[in-house]
């Protein structure tokens, strides 16, 4: 049908709801749709299309295809909606009567992003009208949200079974891991071979190996084993964080519990599935996964796994594994039944999840790291430090991207010696401008640039300042680190540079979830919001606030003596 | 221009970085739009529109209108834009033969919120292509964008003045405003009388209302003591929250600090502005207030005082105050530059702005409160309680709007007593299907429903269990309370509501950042990201790794032998 037409014209009806200044003019817009026989009308609406009941009553569902037959007088349209009774059913009116002569019709949200480039690309977004919808057979509803939702559902038995419960769903699915070795393997062997066919590259179907024996490569009794050492972890579900006295009889306590409903997204790597689903386990949330379809074989068996070991006053919908990539659009959609999404893979898919959602994504598009190299600098340890935070792993995040030198190490044997070195690495050099004249190496384009690989970028600074100031105007606030012997110039780094971790001295590879001693990494966050550098499984819990009284009442603050004392906690837990 | 029109014919071209099934086909559009034309041309892009400089690069400044004579030759575009550079440049080949035949262009965004709708409605989205551009008068470019900056910027000197600088500034402003009393009163009342004029309601002129001694209405000495209070409060810039020894020599600390940006929007309460400015302060933050139009002068007036008490090391640009509504849109846009939304206002208010933005939100839409009395209830605490948490301040978002009721209470004298004595308070009762049954009372038209105001919804439920199932179906996670002198039952109902405050035999009123002790209240977040519930200073903070070592390498782990002892802290601070 004309949905998928290259090419359509589209006539845009604002109303009242969406904007002052046009009139409430569906039937108009009809009207003209007819007149000059359009493909598709499009009727935009402040909510995302036709409802079962008020958009407001989170029983309502979203109607994807409305038929006359079955829809028809079956909907209330409810007080709460903000298009108010006019608005949605004046649309209705308007779209059934085109939709019937034949103009097929989608009333969807004028608030949602690109749903008009979705409905031009054919997708299912807002409630379609069509005269012969009654004929089609109708893709299942709601598959994304019935997920979320099962999910959330079962995470909130996950919480009602005791600490010891988690810890031997665990114990189990180490177990089964081990036990079935043998499938696992021959799954991944497939997706290898399937990846080698269809021309992946080596780096990528590096990380999708799993073997029988630590060969570079992480094998299964290592996995089971961390999945062991997170079961014997400390509970952090149900922990006390902070306990207040608020009156006599009146105890308060924040306490953490799971965020709810976990998205992740994540290429290659099926280990990923299952090192995020212990931990999702471990901290009492419902996840949604989504892997690459290059690890599809993998990804299945390691699922089936890990779900059949999770018992039935639980629920095997706890972890819920996405098999199609169209359903991603719909699963971003869901901000209010996924609590995060945590992207683990390409700079690109982060930005391009970030682009699309409104749901908190924890993660990091870019990792611009600075080295910045002081005067008082000592340049053998710099040599160290800058050699190991470029080459130690070039492609990860944690890797230096620039070097910013202080001017008055220009010509001096230590500075030539690093460069001398970086080069004899391999390391291709691109300058700033002074850099560039200084050295007489080729200019970079854009200080704001990850290579990712065996290069980066140099510039000159005359100062401590300048080179904060650089950090500030082109880094990604990931890791920064300043090298120096000056106590002071440091501690004025450590505590100007507004970056998630700053380092003195220390190599930018440190920026990690395992050395920094977190336990297991969920990921490395440039979000201030939430969690903010390396984070652990602190990471996947909120807070709840409890309050026990007995029969306490406000009464304008006179029913009441406020003490506000502050009680210890049984056991600590940082967060 | 034809931008006003009300109707507009718009060619939606996708391009290859958009979406898979077009094909970069700017030109044709052209060719077609003046074949036909049309009023208007868009092209949609990947990004915002026509760039200075690559999207990438932190210093492009996006070109709301082209002015070839300006603008020609005059733009790289970079290759790290994913339009590429023939996309763009094949765009703007297109829009500029198009412009100057006289077809107004535009390139903006198919991922931007409503930019069509934006477009239709003539604001100032994406770059502009129109043959007298060169003619006229261009508005000041990125005017938000740049309160922003500046407000980062001053923040980051806050940030680097002592502790005892902040300390001083807030002071400062307490003595100020006493000293200025007379003239914050006029400007207040005059605000009070245009408000009146213009017929506002009752509720929100008291609001409005500062008045010199306490008559019910804040005044401005216990405002300046407030500030005065939080001055003195122990500082949380730079505290210290974890200490690890990482390796020998090689110290990780996790400190709190700002989180850089706050926009502020409220109605209404002029003492808002003095309240979220001291905090702001306090937490080494920057602020950008938008305040409504009827206390306008207040806000204006109070605004010049703060600021004129911030010393020039750290620059009066650190609050900025928005003046019009036009400003909002733009500002909600920025979520590269502002970090966190607070609406302080109505939650059709909060609605909006969480609809209309990508930057994190702090606050409830709604506040949908519910009181579970189960059978084991003490009746007359059950009558206290839910009389307190009705009647104490209906408009409140902690009051209650849903009494739930175990069934083996009907037909009991304690509870014919509470709803007696709830009517005798002038509370209205709305009924689900069971309660409307049982006492004859109206049905409820959704059990999502918050009536901010002497009514509430009752229902009947046979257990503990389908009282948490009630709530999980129909509250918003706010604040949910069961009474009982079952201890067991309690625990079940504390454990299991997923709600930012579960209550056991206290009012629903208690949830609320003074009388949790929190000191000065941010806001109640029913968010779970970040920070849930009442939330105090620490809502304004996020976190820093500071690592400081002598040389150290990760060199693949083999450089280094990993300790991970947690180290005592001087100062505790609970976050």
């Amino acid at each position: 049908m004309s949905r998928r037409a290259k090419i359509s014209i589209l006539w845009l009806i604002g109303d009242r709801g969406l904007s002052g200044i046009f009139w409430d003019n569906d039937s108009l817009a009809a009207l003209l749709a007819l007149e000059l026989k359009v493909d598709l009308l499009v009727l935009l609406s402040d909510v995302e299309g036709l409802y079962s009941g008020p958009p407001s009553d989170p029983h309502s569902k979203l109607i994807h295809t409305y038929i006359k037959e079955r829809h028809h007088g079956g909907i209330t349209f409810g007080e709460k909606s903000r298009v108010g009774r006019g608005g949605m059913t004046a649309k209705v009116k308007a779209a059934v009567h085109a939709a019937y002569a034949g103009i097929p019709v989608i009333i969807t949200s004028g608030f949602a992003t690109d749903s008009i480039i979705k409905v031009l690309q054919g997708e299912r977004v807002g409630t379609l009208f069509h005269k012969d919808a009654n004929l089609w057979v109708l893709p299942k509803e709601d598959g994304a949200r019935e997920m979320a939702v099962a999910a959330r559902d079962c995470s909130r038995k996950l919480q009602r079974i005791s600490s010891e419960g988690r810890r031997r769903i665990l114990l189990d699915i180490a177990d089964s891991l081990e036990a079935n070795e043998k499938l696992i393997l021959t799954e991944n062997g497939a997706d290898v071979i399937a990846a080698q066919e269809s021309g992946y590259e080596k780096s990528m179907i590096s990380r999708l190996i799993l073997k029988r024996e630590r060969q570079g490569h992480l094998n299964i009794s290592s996995l089971a084993n961390s999945i062991r050492i997170l079961a014997n972890m400390e509970d952090p579900v149900g922990c006390v964080v902070r306990r207040t006295e608020v009156a006599d009889g009146l105890i308060l306590e924040k306490t953490l519990c799971p965020l709810g409903v976990l998205l992740i997204v994540f290429e290659s790597r099926p280990e990923a599935l299952v090192q995020i689903a212990s931990l999702a386990i471990r901290s009492g949330n419902g996840l949604l996964l989504k892997g690459g379809k290059e690890a599809m074989r993998s990804n299945m068996v390691l699922h089936k796994i890990i779900t059949e070991a999770i018992p039935e006053n639980v629920g095997q919908k706890l972890i819920g594994l996405v098999a199609s990539r169209d359903e991603i659009p719909d699963l971003l959609k869901l901000d209010d039944e996924i609590d995060l999404v945590i992207p683990r893979g390409s700079s690109r898919l982060v930005s391009q999840i970030k682009e699309s959602t409104k749901i908190p994504v924890l993660g990091h598009a870019d990792g611009i790291c600075h080295v910045y190299i002081d005067k008082s600098a000592n340049m053998e340890m710099a040599k160290q430090i800058v050699l190991d935070a470029k080459t130690d792993y070039p492609a990860a995040c944690n890797a230096m991207e620039t070097l910013l030198l202080h001017e008055d190490l220009l010509n001096t044997n230590g500075l030539n010696d690093i460069l001398a070195e970086l080069r004899s690495e391999g390391v291709v050099l691109f300058g700033g401008p002074r850099a560039s004249l200084a050295f007489e190496i080729p200019g970079t384009n854009s200080f704001h640039h990850e290579y990712s690989s065996m290069a980066c970028t140099i510039e000159v600074v005359d100062s401590v300042l300048s080179a904060i100031e650089h950090i500030h105007s082109y880094g990604s606030a990931h890791t920064d680190c300043i090298i120096t012997e000056d106590k002071e110039i440091a501690e004025i780094f450590l505590n100007q540079v507004d970056s998630a971790a700053v380092f003195h001295n220390a190599s930018t590879r440190f920026c990690d979830g395992a050395r920094f001693g977190l336990g297991a990494e969920v990921g490395i966050s440039t979000s201030r919001i939430h969690a903010r550098g390396p984070v652990g499984v602190e990471g996947l819990l909120t807070t709840r606030w409890l309050l026990r009284g007995n029969g306490q009442v406000v009464d304008g603050d006179k029913g009441i003596i406020y003490t506000h004392k502050n009680l210890p906690l049984e056991k600590a837990m940082e967060i």
